[in-house]
């Protein structure tokens, strides 16, 4: 090792694994010997963006010879559409100026970090996360603590058959004069869970109680199977934090929203963060280091509030159908130790198990990658995300989530049969070499 | 104020102000009010971007019915692409898994100070310096030091008529136990210095000698009008990091490219992050919290190695001939008390130079944009950038440029030789309403 590799900050040396992304390169080398590898492992949906999103980018082209910066808000002109996407088709009053575009909702999120807590401040979470949530917590030397959720609640934050002010106090117990924040997602990743109106409430109350800040992570919400609120042309959405905020209290929220999710863009990396005005000063100059979000992503989005709700529609219907297989297909495997909740989780596109007989998670999924389709005599495999790897994970508790997998059910119906199927098989055959 | 905006955090707060982007509403709103603003603030060139570029991202999405996640690498076509780049048309052997593609140079920074200094160690720079490096350092609790060039000597490290022994002290002096790295562009943004070897292996020693890693920022590398090297095609580009720094000691070395400056796609948010293969996994971890780079911007420069060499040449000459007009009209201005350094910067595409009598630069940058078009009666103005504003700048010192202003001749010369009127006779103005 050559002096300078020393030299390696120690903040870059125990940076936390990211369990959705850690097997990547492994998989790349898998699929390039010829293997068949569906990915199941990662939120990139695989239904169509809308027919508009992919002209408009043609369209923005057209009409210019180069590509310039823009403003580091975001470009007006999507901030006022998705302004009225929230106003129209969502029933959510946000007005342009409190929505800056960004990087995606990842860049949304280490912005309101970086933003609402110093160094040792504390920002506290359900989990199981979304390890993001952890790992800019890191990097911004934001300490992390944890609601405990459980599988037999379908993950929600009250319990089943729990009062009001039981949930009140077990989660206000968590609560320290370093906490700053509750940063949550719902519907969740990595449960599926949608929080109702009374939850929201609840974090609210917290929130007001001990003056704190709401991070609220909505990307997921067009995608709300059960429990959701309707508003226009049959829309259904997950319950926002807006809907129980008053006004008055509006400058303690921040929320973290994309477009990856809503219509199959996630490699356009545009998102928002929802702020109140008191923020937006300050967050522009740290945001303002990046120039501006990328203008190709932004072209493309810019009509987002034209398009057909119908769009939307389709996507929730697909979306649920494959819910309710994937959920299906992992409560039969029952016998064969599989746990998942009682009730299939209410939104997004994930469903969390656990392989049971203490199994690491985190070596089945690698075995799958590797050792299952020689062993099976199979040219194809599954990739899913273990719930914990390594220093990285979906819980604070490095001895938390071992035998725990997420599943995103992010291809079509006749795949996820065939995934599912060798899921099935590989759990029998890895529990099997595992005696 | 409610009591949550109390709970704002320190670090947004104080976060140091962006004196290229910092009054940007302002001229936002004189703009909306018929005002034609000339924007020579920020390093957006306005030279049409190579058409392959534009066209691929057409061919790019016609392929696909959306746009799905890529490797938090950046995709392996781009990286050999931008390799071939390197290796055939600069002459730089740069391997493909040393290329992270990034959200242009910015990100490219944020990771490469991150995984090089710890909070409290320290980055070293030539001062006048890219603000941005300080906002990155200060995001990330890394101190930062500077290395004094001054206007007589054309902002060069190695000062003129300085013996190398004499520089080497002197920017020896500077390192400490904190010191981490050297962190430089060249050709310089705000400068336009374009180092030369004996200036690149200074820095290379003083690195070797102290264990420091070499932070270069070679955005600008083929903006090079004097002190190039030829490689193919006639195509000149700057002196390189990598062509003193053997290949044994590339471990120190982190490179910040970006296709912003190359080929006029500042808004496509892509470019590169050149580093060794140890560093790779744990930079990596951290930009795997970003998901990967937008693809829409992957996708049009995917062909950076196929775009003719007369592109570049052709960019190169219309510069130089912007950069002889702005220098001649600037050194022109000596009478109204305006200094620049003695020869003309060799590469970029900025000028500093100094307004004299104690001017303050933000005022008059900021007198332009809203007394002069109503003082002048003309219903034109120049957007500057000064040298100072607020708790950000290109000097470390708050007390320093404060009468100096950044000049980007990023318009074509017609354009230019109206704002360089513009300029003048608004300097004339100030200094008479000063008095």
């Amino acid at each position: 090792m050559s002096e300078i590799e020393h030299r390696i900050s120690k903040r870059a040396l125990n940076f936390p694994d990211n369990p959705i992304r850690g097997l990547e390169i492994l998989a790349f080398e898998v699929r390039n010997k010829g293997i068949k590898v569906i990915p199941l492992n990662i939120g990139a949906p695989d239904t169509p963006s809308p027919r508009e999103v992919m002209v408009s980018v043609s369209a923005y082209l057209s009409e210019r010879d180069h590509v310039e910066y823009g403003p580091s808000t975001g470009n007006i002109k999507l901030r006022e559409a998705r302004s009225r996407f929230y106003k129209d088709k969502l029933g959510l009053e946000i007005e342009p100026e409190n929505i800056l575009v960004t990087a995606g909702a990842s860049e949304a999120m280490e912005l309101a970090v970086y933003s609402v807590t110093n160094p040792d401040d504390e920002v506290i979470t359900p989990e199981p996360f979304f390890p993001n949530y952890l790992s800019t917590c890191y990097k911004y030397d934001t300490k992390f603590g944890v609601i405990q959720t459980r599988i037999e609640d379908g993950f929600h934050i009250i319990r089943e058959g729990e009062t009001l002010q039981a949930a009140y106090a077990r989660i206000e117990s968590l609560v320290s004069t370093k906490t700053k924040a509750i940063i949550w997602s719902s519907p969740s990743n990595p449960t599926g869970a949608v929080y109702s109106n009374e939850e929201l409430e609840l974090l609210f109350k917290v929130a007001k109680d001990h003056n704190l800040f709401l991070i609220a992570d909505e990307v997921y919400r067009l995608l709300t199977f059960d429990g959701g609120v309707s508003y226009k042309e049959g829309l259904v959405r997950a319950p926002s934090i807006y809907d129980v905020v008053p006004q008055s209290d509006r400058s303690r929220v921040l929320c973290l929203d994309s477009s990856s999710k809503e219509i199959s863009f996630c490699g356009g990396r545009t998102g928002y963060l929802i702020l109140d005005q008191f923020l937006v000063p300050y967050v522009l100059k740290n945001a303002s280091v990046r120039a501006c979000p990328n203008m190709l992503g932004q072209g493309a989005v810019e009509g987002i509030d034209q398009i057909d709700p119908k769009y939307f529609l389709k996507n929730q219907q697909e979306l649920k159908l494959r819910r309710d297989l994937t959920y299906k297909h992992l409560s039969d495997m029952k016998d064969i130790g599989v746990t998942v909740s009682p009730k299939p989780p209410e939104g997004a596109f994930y469903i969390p198990f656990d392989l049971g007989d203490e199994i690491s998670a985190e070596n089945f999924c690698r075995w799958m990658l590797t050792d299952f389709p020689r062993k099976s005599g199979s040219n194809k495999t599954v990739f899913l995300t273990p719930m914990r790897s390594g220093k990285g994970g979906f819980y604070l508790d490095e001895t938390k989530g071992k035998s725990q997998v997420r599943i995103a059910y992010v291809r079509e119906s006749s795949e996820l049969v065939e995934a599912m199927d060798i899921v099935r098989s590989a759990i029998i055959a890895y529990k099997n070499e595992d005696q």
